[in-house]
């Protein structure tokens, strides 16, 4: 089983494309941007254990707000080891090595491993595992020390934090005299089961699922919820809770209400949500696929249930949670989601958060779907995959990679502006897009081959299926021999991908191409033109391209563009009560931004489009990134609730839509909106 | 000063019309089906002071079920002798007379009257008045014994309520010694100031100005807020919290975040809102008119600052907060008031509350602003109450006068269904229902004249201010000589209106005669034709016929009827994001419901109509309750959201609209809905 946390390192980005662009960035400029702020603001040094002014803030309750510092430094290793794999970087290099030698030393003699609870509150260690985070920041570390690991080959991180696991092990399962508790922030069970996937540690795996099996159980601590034994114990009422619970003991605010594979829909803070699904995901994985260093896992006899628990909880996201940016959660108070179809456009229509984390969660969750459906991919995951990365993801760093969004809202408002910071005191969101693009290579492609390898495997045999279209290279070995496969294209703005395989004469592969559901009604072409039988358009929506095809044509062109290209209207689901119309083109959502409408002063809730009217697009360089993306241009009219009213026309507006990731570069008064007001056709 | 539950007994409803048929049944039926309850669920006996197995319950903090049972007693001596008025019943008169000798009997010693901390936590007198409700009982009492005294002309039910209001007196106020509390659910300052009013107790007046210039104060207890100072005495956490408080020290939700002089928004529970401001009108409306029995008040020098607060806050609730049916509060949890046009259909669409008791408030509150705003009445207020009155608060009781509403959302679903019930828990909105019909005369009209009565009085002058149409009867008197107006019409259904007018010879009479908004733009007809100057339509709305017009013609009658009446397509704000429309006649708001339409299996989440479709009338009466009604018939297009997607035509549908008041009376599945998918034209 392979992780694209793992996995990017075959890719090799070639040509410049948006993403090589923003890999370049982020591995320039943010990496070194972040190591400042970590530096700047206290969490750098940390793991030293020292006392740091912040502890003495008391004005939030659970969570204080050094709580995640440790996950900080984590994520930011993580990154950056991926990046260093790229690109050498001296600096970045010797920040990792201290950071790994202060976390070394901040190890109890029994494995523990936590700033907090070794600084602030000592004698409290695991009393609250619902919100004080402790495995939340374990999780990290270990994905660190994966990262670390992979990059150094050396156990330096890795070591201590295998003994962390111990550590945990040992303390929560289902064992005599073992505590049946599970993280209120899930993040660790995927942590582990990557790390199991990767050094065969079946005490993380076996830990990984009980958090799993044992979450929601109503009866699982001496007969009562978890949670309500571990409140118990700690004295404290039942009515006393977070702010982001609305209500006492709102379990579903960290999916904890029922177990998992009874739970219908998706509930509460979303990245929790996604993470969790994430590891479900995993786990399943797991369970079917030999997955190489991997020691043979227990079997798991519920995999039907847990395949059917996450397509449900999938579709409840993505159908019936998600804005048309990839974002999910609408509600701010606990970041997460709404009821069905809940989904304003901003906080003063009712709500809209769409954390950044969310929505790379999503990724990661869509990327394991796509291993965990069946033989044939089903290209609904990677269409999500691939809106999230252009649209709710990229949206959250600037074009210069020094400022982040923690919401993305699609309509901004007074008191929420369409802008970035430099930093959160909640510092999640920055590093994940560093940690996001640093693998990104493995999200691109699925590829495999040689005997032995599953379903598509054989002797001589090998697959790829290609999720994401950009200019790329991967490289993996089939039967000894590497075969070398590359695509290239002007992806997200030309559907014309030029695909070359390499490999042994006698090989065999399988290509699957996607083709997004966007383009799928306005047809494609390959070319060379496939005769009859080897290209295939498989139910899941990708182009099957038979060995016979391939071995004919190792260099082939596939073109969805044309007509698939073409600006078009969207619009959210009618239950959604949001009647707006959007602008798309290829994977990119389009926002309107007042750096283009200097008449603007009330975030564009006067302006309505009407569908069908003819779209201009503009291919435009942006002066101060000299980063190029079509503009696109429309008519609409701007009219006040007097003029809507009295049924006038009000004013015509020449509207200019920039990509809603490109949002809040260009200056302006942080006025912006994806859904204008839906003025028919 | 006057107030309608003062002078109702002044009004006789004359003919059949919908209210006289609504107050038959709530006298007839309603009052002794309460009754029943209250003996049934423990609160007749609970002035007893013995023990009832409910009081064992703790599964409700910090509200125990039952701590309203002395304000469930109280509204409903009250309702029960508004309807004693009209028409003597033995059972009710007996009933009466033994919960006023158990109140009586309940009473401490030093005044204190309260049933659970007299018996299940008597140590715990004042210690949380944030949360329960002993001033909110308190309260209710108090209007029990105003009520009590005007029919039973003793003050068996007043004297311990004097005794009480001398006690709080004595304990809360700006004094040295005294507590600077209020009240978290604000009525007993409306029904102090109503005390004062009748009676002239000076106590009263005093303490409701106390409360009401205190309220927000954040430095008002040993310079802390009240609630924060007080929840620290009681030891209790910041993050304890009652589930009706989102965050911690939500304040807000009781209208204490700021002092209401200082409040820019209507915020919090709705009901607590509307009492409140409807005691700050009265605050104001005492100051500025001699009231008769009650003594001078000292001056309120902030006279001005409380009627811009007033009109300010009242703008907030009409016209960014109020459903289209006079239904205000979107949010269930706080049974309140959410964003600026944050005004979903139901539950299932992101919230609605509506509560009957807050509409009821909101009367309440218009009601008071028709005097307090200037001598001319806006009839922005009465289009409100008379709004509120035909839909949100009669919707709230079945035809037959069994069962009730609590929340009243414009849609149903599956887990809110359009039904009513016998009874609540929190029974506070029946007897608000019986509370407004036995006053509802009061409501109609306002009048006085003669020598001394203000800006429209002077010797033999008078005037009358007609609110709302209906047909009944008012006797007043002027200089000794007894006045008598009258009118006749078949309101709501039809807009002509007889009035006739009986006085001394001398009589000079201005009448003011409301033309609705909804009809303002059709013209309206005086007959006999005034005489050019005499018959002036006034900014505010109301048509002021001068004394020679009445002079000249003591019969005449108004006509705002035929287009004025004809059905109209209304909608909701486009902020609200609510892109639909609904049918209106008259002050009816109507809805579509399953019983008419029994192919609908979606709560017509999928029906939309188009604006300008024609509409056709038809006088319905109803088989079981023997009411007339116009329903209205028009053609709409049932479309799924894949029929939408496709752009498709979908199913024409016949649609039969029925008065929102009148759904749920006639069996079937409990789907319904007011606003219909927005088609365009």
């Amino acid at each position: 089983m392979s992780h694209p946390q793992t996995t990017f390192r075959q890719t090799t980005f070639t040509a410049p494309s948006l993403l090589r662009t923003r890999r370049a960035t982020v591995s320039r400029t943010t990496v070194h941007a972040q190591l400042s702020q970590l530096r700047a603001n206290g969490q750098y040094d940390c793991f030293k254990l020292g006392w740091h002014p912040i502890y003495d803030d008391r004005s939030r309750w659970p969570a204080p707000l050094h709580l995640f510092w440790d996950s900080d430094v984590a994520k930011w290793i993580e990154g950056a080891c991926y990046f260093l794999v790229e690109e050498y970087d001296v600096e970045v290099d010797a920040a990792v090595r201290e950071l790994v030698a202060m976390i070394r030393g901040a190890q109890h003699e029994d494995g523990y491993l936590n700033v907090h609870f070794s600084v602030v509150e000592p004698g409290k260690r695991w009393t609250n595992i619902r919100d004080m985070h402790e495995m939340y920041n374990a999780g990290h570390l270990i994905e660190a020390a994966l990262a670390h690991r992979q990059y150094y080959r050396n156990d330096l991180l890795m070591e201590p934090l295998a003994k962390y696991i111990s550590h945990i092990h040992r303390r929560f399962g289902p064992g005599e005299g073992q505590i049946r508790a599970y993280p209120g922030h899930p993040e660790i069970e995927l942590a582990l089961l990557r790390c199991h996937a990767a050094t065969g540690n079946t005490e993380a795996y076996d830990l990984a699922r009980f958090f799993l099996e044992e979450r929601g159980n109503p009866t699982g601590q001496e007969g009562r919820h978890y949670y309500d034994w571990e409140m118990e114990r700690r004295d404290e009422p039942r009515w006393k809770r977070p702010n982001s619970w609305p209500m006492d003991r709102s379990y579903w605010y960290c999916q904890a209400h029922v177990p998992i594979l009874e739970q219908e829909s998706v509930e509460g803070h979303a990245v929790r949500a996604m993470y969790l699904l994430t590891a479900a995901a995993d786990l399943l994985n797991t369970s079917r696929k030999s997955s190489g260093s991997a020691a043979p896992a227990r079997p798991l006899t519920a995999a039907p249930a847990w395949l059917a628990a996450l397509r449900r909880l999938w579709s409840s996201t993505v159908d019936k949670k998600m804005y048309l940016t990839g974002g999910v959660g609408a509600v701010a108070q606990w970041e997460g989601f709404g009821i069905d179809y809940f989904l304003p456009q901003g906080p003063d229509e009712g709500g809209c958060y769409a954390e950044t984390c969310a929505s790379v969660g999503v990724m990661m969750l869509a990327e394991r779907l796509l291993h965990a459906d069946g033989p044939e991919p089903n290209g609904r995951y990677a269409d999500v995959m691939e809106l999230c990365l252009y649209n709710n993801v990229m949206t959250a760093m600037s074009a210069d990679g020094k400022a982040f969004t923690y919401e993305n809202q699609l309509a901004s408002c007074e008191a929420a502006r369409s802008e970035r910071e430099d930093w959160f005191v909640c510092a999640c969101c920055p590093p994940n897009v560093t940690r996001l693009f640093g693998s990104l290579g493995g999200y691109l492609w699925d590829y495999g081959g040689g005997s032995g390898e599953g379903e598509e495997g054989g002797t001589g045999a090998a697959f790829v299926n290609v999720h994401l279209y950009s200019s790329a290279e991967v490289k993996f070995p089939v039967d000894g021999a590497e075969v070398t496969f590359s695509q290239k294209s002007n992806w997200p703005w030309e559907g014309n991908i030029l695909f070359q395989l390499k490999g042994a004469g006698s090989l065999s592969a399988t290509i699957r191409l996607r083709i997004p559901a966007w383009a799928i009604q306005h047809g494609h072409v390959l070319t060379p033109t496939p005769p009859t039988g080897t290209a295939t358009l498989e139910k899941g929506g990708y182009l099957r391209l038979d060995p016979s095809y391939t071995a004919s044509n190792p260099v082939f062109s596939l073109d969805i563009g044309g007509a698939g290209f073409a600006p078009r209207y969207i619009a959210p689901h009618p239950y959604t009560n949001q009647r707006t119309l959007s602008l798309a083109r290829g994977p990119i959502v389009y926002c309107v931004e007042d750096a283009d409408h200097p008449w603007e002063e009330n975030h564009f809730k006067d302006v309505g489009i009407k569908r069908g009217t003819a779209v201009e697009e503009e291919w435009r360089v942006d002066e101060k990134s000299g980063e190029g993306y079509f503009a696109l241009k429309t008519t609409g009219w701007e009219r006040s609730p007097e003029v809507l009213a009295r049924g006038e026309d009000g004013v015509e507006r020449e509207l200019v839509f920039v990509p809603f990731y490109f949002r809040s570069n260009r200056g302006g008064k942080g006025q912006m909106r994806v859904g204008l007001r839906d003025d028919g056709r």
